[in-house]
């Protein structure tokens, strides 16, 4: 299992409210890739406009594969041009699970 | 939902097998807290020896609960003095999930 960050940090707040905002009507395209388990979109509880979106894989290969498509081009494009230069690259981090439980 | 990581960085490799091997046998105590929802534990798959737990609770309260019982003190102490010397304090954060979505 291969869990994938994308940590967005917003200082501007009109564009975290837009950004949430995008993230809560999302056109949840992501599900339907194959390999993708879950997503998470958080903001940071502890640092004001941090915000992370996550997401889990069957594999690495899965992740890629989402990574390269259309779906993941188009969910940028929704965003006002404004937003996006606001926001700019996302810091990426790739997490691999050892061990899980559930309640 | 809240979402609590503990970041532990161990760069020797003799502290860092046991170290997953600890989490492996855990005593899973966290698993009967009230409030808990999922643990993971896992490597940064980029950084050598950057591990990650990461816990999902109900709520902030749910979360101190757990941090300050005896169960959360005893996990420490299962460790060798060596490799406690080794690891040091984790660098913690708390996330507050805004949306999710699962397959």
């Amino acid at each position: 299992l291969i869990v994938a960050y994308s940590y967005v940090r917003i200082d501007d707040e009109a564009v975290g409210a837009e950004f949430e905002n995008a993230m809560r009507s999302r056109s949840g395209l992501v599900e339907s890739f194959p390999g993708f388990q879950r997503f998470e979109f958080r903001r940071d509880a502890g640092r004001r406009g941090h915000y992370v979106i996550v997401t889990w894989w069957d594999s690495r290969a899965d992740l890629r594969g989402y990574l390269s498509s259309e779906a993941h081009r188009s969910t940028h494009s929704k965003l006002s041009e404004r937003a996006r230069a606001v926001i700019g690259p996302p810091r990426v981090e790739v997490h691999e699970v050892l061990t899980s439980a559930t309640a």
